[in-house]
Parts: structure tokens; C-alpha cells; sequence
């Protein structure tokens, strides 16, 4: 018996502290993990340009890259929905709620994501500029409306489309990165959402192997 | 026989000028046109409250929401995602083509739409604010490095994933938020590829579509 080749996921061999637990193969080796399925990570140099090859694998020379045999995939959200469709634990196979799944797959990426960037931007890589107070001021109250919404769909619910899905995954790894911040603790039950989230074995291990792949603790 | 019954979108009945052919209704309606799928237009009033029922079917209470028999669908991304599910023309169905497509898909909403709408964010929402100008400085070079690495990979290829694909749709009508710019122009490849894209005859009815649906014209 032959085994089904093991998937391979590209990941940094260091990042700086900030960016710990934020670098988006998480969210594929949670994936992985929540279906038990076996992965090897090929570590690329953080602080040397990727060879050129690369970019044929990932157009925007970013981690991750993920290959499946002979198929290889980039974008995250491309990685999640391969994923999904191929276990009804990540994604149900189909009618409403593939499609409520699917759609807050890219709710996460698409309406959340974009404007928490901005502010990890404005407080995390341009905290020292004079405007940086000003331009975080004028984009925080769509940062909130976005939160508020997220909150008031889960509304009682554990999980964005009925049963867990990949769209917890992206939107909880989404939400990792306001954790400098109180923003999410400011809607409760969103907060209880991200917690639920991040206390999920498959979860752990996968923020485990990440850290484990880092060749020496960031500097203080 | 009985008639499969048309989707329905949702659009709204007037935006100012500079939202004009921007508003994301006409990714669907492209996609929907490509395939010859007639449909309706739900028209919803942009200068008031959406009814609450509205955030049902679109928890970010934007436009478009979709709606096909009766199966809900928000998010561009996921609609796009539909109709490539139901027509070849749209989407390949199998095999690296289509995860490339796919990947190009989320590619253009996740990692060039959010540096591309931050400028927009600072010549248009803020163009008055004395931050702005620092701000969009600070946030050029990453936009210009993702429109290189769309121009990169497209290289002489007419479409991002072989054959055209609502990854199509999507990159073109987020390209489309730079009109008021120089942008893309800077890369030939791109601004060539942007061109071919909204030259499409099923592009050109999607937009005189939405147009017809502004209950005035917008004021100078």
C-alpha cells in the first residue's frame, strides 16, 4: 500500500517577535491539524530574498506556499477551500451551508482583514510617524463596525456558519492580529468567539509547530 | 417547461459620481453576463437605512447580496465562486487550473484589493486631512510592489490564470479603484491586461447595466 504524499507547507525559519503566531501558514497547519492529516514545512530565510523560483509558487513572494502532490496552491483562502472541500469537518459539502461557510471564508479576508491591517499598521509598522495617531483615529470606526457585525451575525452561535468551519479558521487567525490591542474584548461575545477558537486542540498544536519552526527565540 | 428562476442582485438606486462603476454589484453582473444568464436587480436606496431584514443576507449590510432559488450568497468573492462552479467559461473545473484560478481569485481580493483601497482611502474619504499625504506615501510602495507582482506574473499572458476566469473579474474591477490615478499605468503589462479586461463585451453591458439602474444622475 502506497502512502497519499504528505502535503508541504512553506513557512519561516524566523520572524521578529510581533509577527509570532501571525504568520498565515497557521491558519493551513490548523487545517491540517483538525483532520489529522500529516504535513512537512520547507523553511525559508525571513531575512534573505526567497530564491527567484519561488515566486512561480507564491506571485507575491510570501509565506505560505502549499503543494499537494503534484498541485500546488498559494493565497491562504485558495489553501482553506482545498482543504475543506475534501473533509466535511472543515467545509460542508454543500448547499446553504457550504455557501455560508464559502462566503464567510472571505468575509474574513475580504471585509475584516483589510481594515484590521490598517490598524496593525498605523500602531505596529508606523507607530513612531507623526500621522500615524490621526490616520489610526480616522480608520478605527470602520474597524469597529466591521467587528460589531462579525459579533451580531455569531449572535449566540459558536461558529460563523452553524458548525465549525474553515471561515473560523481564517476569521480567528484575522482576529490574532488586533491581540495588541482591546478592540475584540470590546464585543463580548466576539471575544468568547476568538477564545473558543484559540482553545481548540488543533489550534494549539498548529501555533505549537509554528513557534517549533523558528530556529531561535526573537530577540527581547 | 418551466424556467430556472433568475438570480437576483442586489444594487443600489444612486451613488454619488466618484462611486460610479465602482460599486461591487458589477463583478456579479459581469460574471453573470459572460455566461448569458439573464437576471433581476433588487434596487436598495443608498441615502437610507438598509431594513434590517437586509443584514440577513448581507451581514456587512453592503451591496450586492445574491440570491439564486434559494440559496443566499454575500461576498463577491463567494458569488464569483458560484457562478465559476456552474460554467467552465467562469472557472476550470478541476486540476491546477482551476486552483489557479482560484488562488488568483482570493490573490485579487485578499492581497491587492486592501493596499489598493487604502489609497483610495486617502485620496477620497480623507483627501482633506493634513495626514493624508504622509500616509499615502507610506503605503504607495506596497501597492506599487503587489500591481509589479501581478504585472510580474502575468508577463505576456493575456489572462492571470490561462484562460479568462472570474480571477478576472475580480482583479479587474479591483484595478478599477486606481481610475482616478496613474497607478497601473506605470505597468504596461498590467494596464494592457486591465484594458482587455473592461474592453470584454460582457463587461461593457454589466456597466451600462448598473448605470441604468442610478435613478438620476449624480450631481456635478
Amino acid at each position: 500500500m502506497t502512502e497519499a504524499p504528505r502535503p508541504v507547507v512553506t513557512a519561516f525559519n524566523w520572524v521578529p517577535e510581533f509577527a509570532r503566531g501571525l504568520v498565515r501558514d497557521l491558519r493551513v497547519r490548523w487545517a491540517l491539524e483538525e483532520i489529522g492529516r500529516a504535513y512537512d514545512t520547507e523553511l525559508l530565510n525571513a531575512r534573505a530574498p526567497r530564491p527567484d523560483e519561488y515566486l512561480a509558487r507564491q506571485p507575491f513572494d510570501q509565506v505560505p506556499a502549499f503543494r499537494d502532490g503534484d498541485l500546488d496552491i498559494w493565497e491562504t483562502g485558495a489553501m482553506l477551500l482545498y482543504l475543506g472541500e475534501q473533509d466535511e469537518r472543515l467545509l460542508p459539502a454543500k448547499g446553504q451551508a457550504r455557501w455560508d461557510a464559502v462566503a464567510w471564508l472571505f468575509s474574513a479576508l475580504n471585509s475584516v482583514e483589510p481594515v484590521i491591517q490598517r490598524i496593525v499598521s498605523y500602531d505596529i509598522f508606523h507607530k513612531d510617524k507623526p500621522w500615524a495617531p490621526d490616520a489610526r483615529e480616522a480608520s478605527l470606526g470602520l474597524c469597529q463596525q466591521k467587528l460589531k457585525r462579525v459579533a451580531d451575525a455569531l449572535g449566540g452561535n459558536d461558529w460563523l456558519a452553524g458548525t465549525f468551519s474553515v471561515a473560523d479558521i481564517a476569521m480567528v487567525t484575522v482576529l490574532n492580529n488586533l491581540r495588541h490591542t482591546e478592540l475584540v474584548a470590546e464585543y463580548p461575545s466576539l471575544a468568547a468567539y476568538h477564545k473558543r477558537g484559540t482553545e481548540r486542540p488543533a489550534y494549539k498544536r498548529a501555533l505549537e509547530a509554528q513557534f517549533a519552526d523558528f530556529e531561535e527565540p526573537a530577540p527581547a
